[in-house]
């Protein structure tokens, strides 16, 4: 494996930088000076063309006359410049770069010829990129930050993979107010050359990072992406929040960093097949990987609820529950051990409320090491912890009546703070998340986000990053059955298809479509194609009564509603009126599907469709008359493992369907997914297909039957 | 109407207090400091049994001491002196009190049989009184705050109505960062006495109060709180969260404050009937109240996206597109407008993206008041309006390069802040939102605070709060059809309950119930009750074949999956068959029901459920197999109005199945209301009746038919 071109770059010994001047509110400038202030150990060299000295440090014309050959170069150039100086610096050897400037593909053709330009001359030196548009990267291990904020000289733990700048450097200081640090960030602007999938898997190998997010418009190169992600979610979390998936989202990303998104329900499934928990909003990001990269992973799914209020108690309880978790109600003897600390009128079944009392060391030690030993909890939510927030709060009342002394006189009088809290995630291995009103004016809040213990300042957050937590448990145990070989081409399907491009056909007709898909061994409805009415007769009498009628044709894509099908023909007779029928609603003659009348309640649907950037994905859900009305479908990237399908089926919201359900018997489960792997089989095995569609697949008792499809073709 | 009881106990002359000492860390001295100190002009009276004077004031050591009758008494005292203390207030006719004491029926039995007498010495005496096992109310007009954190001097335009005191007073200094101020806040407690409905009424009433919060774990008295609600929604708009609806959200609230909770989709169906907005967190409570209590109703849903980066614009963009507003795409002669003040890469389409610039002109004013002229949005959101917060942060990097300045000075050499910009929206009547990182250490923070404009720490936050704006704006032009005059009371109906009630049965027979529904005009398929094979052979040949055969007899009431049905018989002799079917499967001589067969592939169902407090609700939703699968359904209160009705229709996910759909004609929609509010009425006159189960109602070609019915009665 060739080393991630991340590596490097992250870790420059010596970075050029060519758009800095002596304007300290210029861009360029401000992000010379977060290199050169925020402790970067490396060389650093200022590129200008008149200067002699920029930000009091010998600059240089141009890259050839640099005493050595930087690792990185940092360019926050005009537009006009930035080719020939990435040349420049190709020239002398330069394998690495960070391009600041924008104007490229996100303005349109002009932009992307000049964005084709900079990949041209990256090719030709070898030079791997980030940007262009971009805010540059983040290295906490080695204090190297090329953006507009500084950063807190602390390394962190959380790495994040960004398409937007603003998230990697202007959310500095309310992450600092947090506690929230960055192991590794990286803006990637427009992913001309490093793409996120580079980032992805630069993060998943950097021992620094526990935890990795990703902020997302568009992804260029999804299979790469996927195959990545795979390889690095069971042992590291990955969290993401994708905002391409709406018109406005769309329209938004695509002038941002020209980036090309996709439905919603595509990254839907793609997120799911790679074992990316997805979150609503940037702030759920850094919160959830924050909480991710710093707690151990539960057990299982009891929560236990210790606070000194009801409201955030009976908040956080009812979103435990939203959120897949569990707040079990404590056993007796727990609880008769627990009421020795409490008054009489607290609550104590769990949620633990002791309601308001200013003295903490029930609430933040006693207690909590009580519930933990008893093992009937998997994880720990607190709120209400609170000291100097709270008597600062106070202080201005009571000030007359404690004579007059100083806030911190005043604090000394009080209970210290307990510092043992900090340690209960360490010391037992248990997650230990925080919701309080209070930000780091309070010592506990402060103390906790010093030992990396999440604190919320909303209960309902605590609850929701939790459930992150757990859901990354269950990423971790899935199974993922890794190994999928393809079928060989079948001759059959080959020829079905050659033969309907000669033709000039679109598409397969119905029964071609059938044969092939039988021909790959998906189970389809007993059938023949007939020109006569005779041979329908006859067709019907092998089939056996009661029968379906179809015409059957490629032009006829979509059936229904047309008088094109006939259902349920019982006897000889009705096949004639129905025969003609047919006939007369094509207009024209055309051959007729005889094909055997399933009798099952239960329909689902199957398909395929390619996406730019993932290629090939399988669509399952349900199908029949409340197809449109509900929508609940899920989609992965072909190939499925049997796996994939078995997450499939669990993503249908009519999942009991495939169950036991009303005097009808399950489905068989293993021929289904069979149908949905096959159909991202054929899809690989033969590019010239476009677009596949099975609807309905009858669940005739139990078996699985395709009972009518369409095959698409490219062109 | 009588005023309402929290009038005066807001707005007392006179407070006395009882259970302060001169501890200062006391709760009760906490809370009576609040009294003091933050700026109430009334009279204050400590109550106590031997101490001279309670924080330098004469203290008294009974109610019957006391120079005057205080319009109020707080008691904070231990449990067993409540109820004596209360009937003293009572004696000397003081008629407002607040119980913060705790241990009443959120403890158990022991607890209800004290908090029963309290309520007798309160009814004996005419007290009203808020509590027990609250933290009291805030008053920002008159500066009373009974509770234990201190409230900032400035009187505030949110009203809350709480359940839980600690999200009226703990949450004050979170709130302080977020410039949001309550104009009144009641932490309620048990409600023994003023409940919920009370505060809710009051707060309506109230012109201070601009938008209402509730923070809700159950409601006692459901009529009366939706009947208020119905009359405050229309001038007011009322959110709330509700966190009873799920099994430990429930215990929570009951071990909190004795609460009784419902299922979450009762109150759903209850808030969407009130006209109340549900939010998801307490701090989507405040945050959204407070940008409902400050901003301007927009006119339509489209908003213009002003940002200087592109991760908020995108984020902002898409999460408008969630919550069912539109971020519009420009007009080109506007986008030509905005363009003479970007960058060539700057994005002018909506979102208006102006890409990092420290400059903030174009940002705050001239894009905005472009964008706001140009009449093509209905509201404003921006992001990255920043001045002192950016500053601050890049400060040390410039240090050395600026001679050393000061900060202030520092600042001194920047723009100044655009002051326009807090202008807008009163200036445009355009409602508008700001989203920043930064909180207030930035002057731009600062000055939107000041100004009424709720400013979001997260871009998402910002498009979800416009979002329930825009809901509010639906919910004040709906239509509310106020009268309904129930039907007279149907003499059939009342000798066909009391028939099956004398006969010792638990509910009525199909037959009976279908006879009961069609006398207030619902309508039920053909269908007569046979007790032999001719009869029911004569009966098919009067409805007409083909026919249903139904086991008959009031214990039966779930048939299916028993052999006591039989669908679609087409003729005598199959009629035969099914008939002697059914009597073995029932085991015994069974009537039967012969109906009409009705065709029809669109299914669904009502029904009627009674929920403690809350009465007979009515429930719609799909019928048919997929009943349990989606379980789309919803639910109001008994009786409905046409307009309850059609908005039942509308929360159907499956709504589409209305409309025409696949060749079916769109269904008779008055008709079907009919029957919801049918039911609804039913169950008002016949409060003998549990439960009404109406399922499947068949629509057959447009028309609803009940094909299947369940009246279940009280016992």
């Amino acid at each position: 494996m060739s080393e991630n071109p991340l590596q490097l770059l992250m870790n420059p010994k010596s970075i050029a930088v060519a758009g800095a001047n002596n304007t300290p509110t210029k861009m360029g400038t401000i992000q010379a000076l977060s290199v050169l202030k925020d402790g970067y150990r490396g060389k650093f060299y200022p590129i200008h063309p008149t200067e002699k000295t920029i930000l009091g440090i010998t600059a240089y014309a141009s890259p050839q006359d640099l005493p050595e050959v930087p690792d990185l170069a940092l360019l926050i150039v005009p537009i006009k410049a930035v080719v020939s100086l990435l040349e420049d610096f190709g020239k002398i050897g330069t394998k690495r770069a960070i391009v600041v400037t924008a104007g490229f593909r996100e303005t349109g053709d002009a932009g992307q010829d000049m964005e084709n330009k900079l990949n041209e001359v990256a090719r030709r030196y070898g030079i791997r990129f980030v940007g262009p548009n971009c805010l540059g990267v983040i290295n906490s291990q080695i204090f190297l930050n090329t953006t507009v904020y500084p950063f807190p000289q602390k390394p962190g733990l959380l790495g994040f993979a960004s398409q937007s700048g603003t998230y990697v450097t202007q959310v500095l200081p309310s992450l600092r107010k947090k506690g929230i640090r960055f192991s590794k960030a990286i803006s990637l602007g427009n992913e001309a050359n490093i793409d996120i999938a580079d980032a992805l898997e630069f993060l998943g190998e950097d021992k620094q990072t526990k935890a990795i997010i990703l902020y997302i418009e568009g992804i260029r190169d999804g299979r790469r992406f996927i195959e990545i992600a795979r390889k690095v979610t069971p042992h590291k979390p990955v969290l993401a929040q994708y905002v391409g998936g709406s018109v406005s989202g769309a329209r938004a990303g695509m002038s941002h960093t020209g980036a090309m998104s996709g439905p919603d329900f595509l990254y839907d499934g793609i997120f799911k097949q790679a074992g990316i928990i997805r979150v609503g909003s940037v702030e759920e990001l850094y919160d959830h990987g924050w909480t991710l990269a710093t707690q151990p992973l539960p057990r299982g799914r009891r929560v236990g609820v210790i606070t000194n209020s009801g409201g955030p108690s009976s908040s956080i309880s009812y979103t435990c529950d939203l959120v897949g978790l569990e707040v079990p109600r404590f056993s007796a003897g727990l609880q008769k051990e627990i009421r020795k600390y409490l008054q009489p009128h607290a609550a104590s079944a769990n949620p633990v409320d002791l309601t308001f009392d200013t003295g903490m060391k029930k609430l933040a030690i006693t207690i909590p090491e009580i519930v933990i030993k008893s093992g009937e909890v998997d994880a720990l939510i607190m709120h209400g912890i609170m000291h100097s927030g709270f008597l600062r709060e106070i202080y201005s009342h009571v000030l007359d009546f404690i004579g007059g002394i100083s806030f911190e006189e005043f604090l000394s009088f009080t209970d210290p703070v307990i510092k043992e809290v900090f340690e209960l995630p360490l010391k037992y291995k248990i997650p230990l998340l925080i919701s309080s009103f209070f930000g780091q004016e309070d010592s506990y809040t402060k103390g906790f986000q010093e030992n990396n213990i999440p604190v919320f300042y909303s209960p309902e957050k605590a609850a929701r990053a939790l459930g992150s937590l757990y859901h990354y448990k269950l990423i971790k145990e899935r199974s993922l059955n890794k190994k999928i070989v393809l079928p060989k081409v079948n001759p059959q399907a080959v020829s079905l298809i050659q033969q309907a491009q000669e033709n000039g056909q679109k598409a397969l007709d119905e029964h071609a479509a059938k044969i092939l898909l039988a021909a790959y061994g998906v189970p389809v409805t007993k059938e023949a194609l007939t020109k006569t009415e005779n041979e329908a007769l006859s067709a019907a009498s092998k089939i056996g009564y009661p029968v379906v009628l179809k015409a059957c044709h490629w032009e006829i894509m979509h059936k229904s509603g047309k008088g094109l099908i006939a259902l349920n023909i019982e006897d000889a007779s009705k096949l004639k009126t129905a025969f003609q029928d047919i006939q007369k609603a094509a207009g024209k003659t055309v051959p007729v599907l005889v094909q055997e009348m399933l009798a099952g309640n239960r329909e689902f649907l199957a398909g395929m469709t390619r996406f730019a950037g993932f290629g090939a994905c399988v669509v399952f859900g349900l199908g029949g008359i409340f197809t449109e009305i509900y929508r609940d479908t899920t989609i992965r990237m072909a190939p499925l493992t049997a796996a994939d399908a078995q997450e499939m089926f669990a993503d249908l919201r009519a999942r009991k369907l495939l169950e036991e359900f009303r005097g009808m018997p399950p489905v068989k489960i293993d021929e289904l997914a069979g149908i949905l792997q096959t159909v991202g089989n054929i899809s690989l095995l033969h590019p010239e297909i476009a677009e596949i569609d099975l609807n309905p697949i009858i669940i005739s008792g139990a078996k699985p039957v395709v009972a009518d499809a369409l095959i698409v073709l490219e062109g």
